[in-house]
């Protein structure tokens, strides 16, 4: 292990803003991402966090990502947003959603928005839980460049594609936070090995002939095993359509990579549906979602999902967020302040 | 194996109407209900097919289904429908939802139809693809009788809880579905293996301990290993908080069984979710689904899911059903026609 640096969370949201903005972004723009970086890597994902800002940076410089994109909002329908993210960060995108979506859904009762043009979007659960504290239950779909195959198939043409879900919990209690990518493991891990000349556990990923491989770099040059097999797959399928076919963006196999400066901008898209449980529900929604709390709370060894973010994100308010030297480094540059 | 008879679609859907009239269904009621489990009988998904008929009988004699009742509608909010299918069968309700959401998503681009006080909702898909052959994308959630252990847990508090898709292709094209349950396998797999004494595959199942087991008996004992491990169990709660909590009805933990006449009414709950993609896309939806479509088509092996159903549904149409001969000889002994 290299040395890291702790960072207070205020200090690491002002260096990444700063880095951002000396490449191009605007400052409002760079304060959302910052926030939504710092955020993540608070959670304790860090594959979504500050190990983001270098390529960020390099895409802002190459004009992959605009940093003076300015998200626009239409109301196509009474219950339907779209977005444009204008080959933007997907992060001001989401933010327009959190703030404009929930009086929507509070009158229609459902309510979805569909961002266009947009780029990866980070830790999906967090967009979810933002809508769940204020009330509504919610769901984001995604899609991100290719690396899983279709059943059946070799060549990945599907994302990792996440799906994340928050609903509302007992009042001052933090919502229920769903968040997971279709893949068994994340693409990073695969990454980190071949950068470390490592090899990874059969049963992440397959070969470009479909066998199952050890092998880091075979791995990168094959597809990711989804989870769950042909089930896996087949939401991974479903995610592509609600991201991507739904919103008229880019599928996993015509988006070009989200880590570096190649290419055009990636041009994916996302979905983001929110619910107001209460009128659904008719009033049940509340006493519904105590007892399920405590039916988990009363089997031993079980926790609701997210308890481990939470306990991450309580850690990292109080003692900071712990930053690789080398990446520290690389960010100060970024932002002048080497 | 046993011996089996050859219905036509029309015979088999008359003989299960005759059957459940017989038992106490209006006709309407046993008429929704033939046409759904001979349809998905013919489409190969025999466990929610003709081999429910006995227990469905048993239970509408046990007023456990409550066989004339008839679905209440209430919008509830203008993009959100309160179905309640009053302790009847769910296919009743399902059909109201069909009827009745369609034009709801077309005015307000999307609209949720909560399906309360439910019961067994056969082929998830089947309801979806009703919607996608009306231009819409459909999604179905829908809660089981406890059989998944929340991660880390060894108890079965969660249902099987199917997530079912479906999306509209080309004019004249049949849409595609996505259907699948988060248990790694159907549970019918192992009710069979116990019926015959036969031991399972590890994998399929744990014991109540939480231990791997191969002893069909044991499995049943237990729990059903979810696909994808902790994703998949994150999975079936969500499905719960959107089928369950989100309509007011009772969860896995809560319900009871859909396969004898023991006890109250499951009360089960669905939610079904119509997207009016072409305004959500702003035009784009057809041609993104036909490049999907072109993209599928061009890898070896790769089909889109659904494929097999599609092709047992058309050798049912002209070949009829194959039915085994004791569940024959029940059904009708039902029907008085023995």
């Amino acid at each position: 292990m290299s040395e890291a640096a702790i960072l207070s969370l205020e200090e690491a949201r002002s260096l990444v803003l700063d880095a951002l903005a000396a490449c191009g972004a605007a400052a409002g723009t760079a304060a959302s991402v910052a926030r939504a970086l710092v955020a993540a890597g608070a959670d304790g994902q860090v594959g979504h966090g500050l190990s983001r800002v270098p390529s960020y940076a390099a895409q802002l410089r190459a004009g992959k990502v605009d940093g003076r994109a300015v998200p626009s909002v239409e109301r196509v329908a009474p219950a339907v947003l779209r977005v444009d993210a204008g080959f933007g960060f997907a992060f001001p995108a989401f933010d327009r959603v959190i703030e404009d979506l929930p009086s929507i859904a509070r009158e229609t009762g459902i309510a979805l928005a569909a961002i266009v043009r947009s780029h990866h979007f980070g830790q999906a659960g967090a967009h979810c839980e933002r809508l769940a504290e204020q009330g509504l239950v919610a769901l984001v779909f995604g899609n991100t460049p290719k690396a899983i195959a279709p059943w059946g198939g070799r060549a990945p043409l599907l994302g990792t594609n996440p799906i994340a879900f928050a609903a509302p919990m007992a009042v001052g209690a933090p919502p229920l936070v769903i968040d997971l990518a279709l893949s068994r493991v994340a693409r990073g891990k695969i990454l980190a090995a071949e950068k470390a000349g490592k090899s990874i556990p059969e049963g992440w990923a397959l070969d470009k002939d479909g066998n199952p491989t050890g092998d880091s770099r075979a791995a990168l040059a094959g597809t990711m095993v989804p989870i769950g097999e042909a089930k896996g797959a087949a939401l991974a399928l479903m995610v592509e359509v609600m991201s991507a076919a739904l919103v008229g963006a880019h599928f996993g196999f015509e988006a070009s990579s989200f880590l570096n400066a190649d290419g055009p901008p990636p041009d994916v898209g996302q979905t983001v549906i929110a619910i107001d449980a209460a009128a659904v529900s008719g009033g049940a929604f509340a006493e519904r979602m105590a007892t399920l709390a405590a039916a988990f709370a009363a089997e031993p060894g079980v926790r609701l999902p997210g308890s481990r973010r939470l306990q991450a994100r309580a850690e990292a308010a109080r003692d900071g967020l712990s930053v690789p030297a080398p990446l520290l480094a690389e960010i100060k540059a970024l932002a002048g302040k080497d």
